[in-house]
């Protein structure tokens, strides 16, 4: 068995088709609503925002998988609007949609999975989605072609379309998984199991061909979910749509054993990290890709705790965008994290640049050779905190005026 | 008794005395060290910020404030260098100006209280605060000029002096209460009791003539701070040196008694509350002033929780510099605050104009009357959770493209 990343067309997951088209609801005029289709069903994993705030296909996807027991035969997506507090309108319209896409895909109304993306609190055009349905449908097939039209058509502020996968062999058969994303801002996802309510602007539809329950889908997600999407943040705004999908058709034939289970969990870490490194590349107005490597923690969650302080925190950010080496900013930023430690103990480093040891600036310290590593387009800081063996890789982007650009015209 | 707000000469608290020089420590040559004594000493009070890392001068500080039970004859404050994460050489040059400071303004060294704010991470010129000393005791005096000098020379990034007053008429007798502040980034202060690390970028000194011993002062100090510059952000980035001193003269001899407690905490709730504004009236690029008045919370911490995920929003601060009543991401930004609530209960208002209720856009939303509210410098946005009846308001601000620019390029 290995693990490869492939890009010819064999390594889609088979058991699925894919198709989008322009229903009008983007603004732009470009795709804006997709669908992927499984003509056999699928089964499924889901984890969606933990925000209490939730948009209305939340609601009506939380309530199909378990009225199905997991079970999925089509994701219906639109981008251009969230549809998230738009009250009982809303999830009627979403209801709509899923009853129509049913009828198109001749499946069972709650085997439709729906999302949105877009605008929050627009009433949402139901009748947009439901009109360009049979459009939808010609346009469905299984070549990469197709998959592609996909991934484009759940893009909002996007720039490229995300996608990645992966192939295990097993015993000269092939398990595939192909994974597509959308940011690029609101994006500081915090998944969790499908409970409480979600307006998530991160969608993640992730497919595969391994034959597997929803229950064990579900134990492989969370923890590739908790290492991937759970550690990344472009603005700290955890969004009310957030949703990452897991679709397993079978078409494989090959079973989910425990002898498969870690190199299939593996190359699912691999397809979910390069969606979610890609996010934060893609980011709104990204010049800097930053991966916070927060090492010597007591436990992860406080390693955690600290890349999110530094991560969300305006004067880091804006730091970044100059490639200013200011460390005491990230000193700051961990100080406040809410976590204890000693300074005196905290080890920093920009790529390999010390910066700061023994409480205080680092003797070899060379702002012109810290600045140039700041200059690269991606590059690692590391904080060591000195109390403990606990890690974790969290990536982040800088702020830029661009942002600001972008994010201060949105809806007028 | 009653309490007024005054901007004559006579207003200033007694037996205090102020002062101000360049001593080349900011690169801009502008005023750089303060200095505020007290001739027969001032019980203080103290907050500081409760970030884990903090500057030398909260360390020496807080020893001093120990050793003498709550006693200072001299407040020397500098800017242009935060004097934090500098190790051992920090603390020893913090002590070395409070030697000489108390040499030539005649006190014990530890009634000396040293403030610093600047940039993180630089060793402190103590050497320049030191030749600066006999300079200032010559500008020292005890009219409004002096008071201002003093007031000026605390600034760093921000663009004009804070300053605030009140009186509380006892008798016949005036008590007085004068307060400079400066912000105007890493401006998030969460103030504590005098434990624990601090390196904070706001300072505020508050001045009273008013009879009262340290421990009084301490309670009083602290609601006071809670309702004001602990409810106010910039940024969201808590600094390592945040200081809030309170210091009382007795020089009115007007000793504190219950009968005066509340008309004096009234007032220096009015002086608090004044400067905690114009910290945030003259934030980092600050083009709008937005009032976060949550109700309707099952308690006053789970409102302040509300307000402060929203004014740590980059998407809620990013729509208030361009009057964009994009009020779903209030709504999703409450939603990840952490605190508990249905949406559907939730009500919103931008100014007086309604934007969401019942899960949904209000039908009265009239998005160019909410645009006209959000025009304008300085307005209130009222999220009621309909749980509850606590509340509080909290003072915040959008974020510019200008707040970018000038963090960009600090230390370089």
């Amino acid at each position: 068995m290995s693990n490869e990343q492939k890009t010819n067309a064999q390594s889609l997951p088979r058991g699925f088709q894919w198709g989008a088209v322009k229903a009008g609801i983007k603004a732009s005029g470009k795709l804006d609503v997709a669908v992927a289709i499984a003509p056999k069903t699928a089964n499924a994993a889901v984890m969606f925002t933990k925000n209490q705030v939730v948009a209305a296909p939340i609601t009506v996807g939380r309530r199909h998988l378990r009225a199905t027991g997991g079970r999925v035969a089509a994701v219906l997506v639109n981008a251009g609007n969230a549809n998230c507090a738009t009250g009982q309108a809303g999830i009627e319209g979403c209801v709509q949609t899923c009853v129509a896409a049913a009828e198109t895909f001749h499946c069972i109304f709650d085997e439709v999975f729906p999302s949105s993306t877009g605008i929050i609190g627009v009433p949402f055009p139901a009748e947009k989605v439901v009109a360009a349905l049979p459009a939808v449908q010609a346009t469905l097939g299984d070549t990469p072609d197709h998959a592609e039209l996909f991934a484009q058509a759940i893009m909002t502020t996007d720039t490229r379309m995300k996608t990645a996968r992966a192939v295990v062999d097993v015993d000269g058969t092939e398990v595939n998984i192909w994974g597509a994303g959308k940011g690029a801002g609101m994006i500081h996802p915090q998944l969790g199991a499908p409970v409480g309510p979600p307006h998530a602007t991160m969608l993640v539809y992730l497919f595969t061909d391994l034959a597997a329950g929803s229950e064990e889908l579900n134990k492989l997600l969370a923890p590739a979910v908790e290492r991937s999407f759970n550690c990344i943040s472009i603005d700290g705004d955890t969004s009310t749509n957030d949703t990452v999908l897991l679709l397993a058709s079978g078409a494989s034939g090959v079973q989910l054993t425990e002898r498969i289970t870690e190199p299939f969990a593996n190359a699912l870490n691999l397809v979910c990290g390069s969606l979610a490194h890609q996010i934060v590349d893609d980011g709104e107005g990204v010049s800097h890709v930053v991966t916070l490597h927060i090492t010597g923690a007591r436990t992860e969650a406080e390693a955690k705790q600290v890349a999110k302080a530094i991560a969300h925190s305006p004067l880091c950010k804006t730091a970044w965008s100059s490639a200013d080496p200011n460390w005491g900013r990230l000193l700051a930023a961990a100080g406040y994290s809410g976590v204890e430690f000693d300074p005196a103990k905290v080890n920093i480093r920009i790529g390999v640049q010390p910066v700061f040891e023994l409480g205080m600036r680092s003797p070899l310290f060379d702002e012109a050779a810290a600045h140039a590593v700041m200059l690269e387009r991606e590059y690692t800081i590391t904080l060591d905190l000195g109390q403990g063996s606990a890690e974790c890789q969290f990536i982040t982007c800088d702020l830029t005026a661009e942002y600001v650009r972008i994010n201060a015209d949105y809806s007028t």
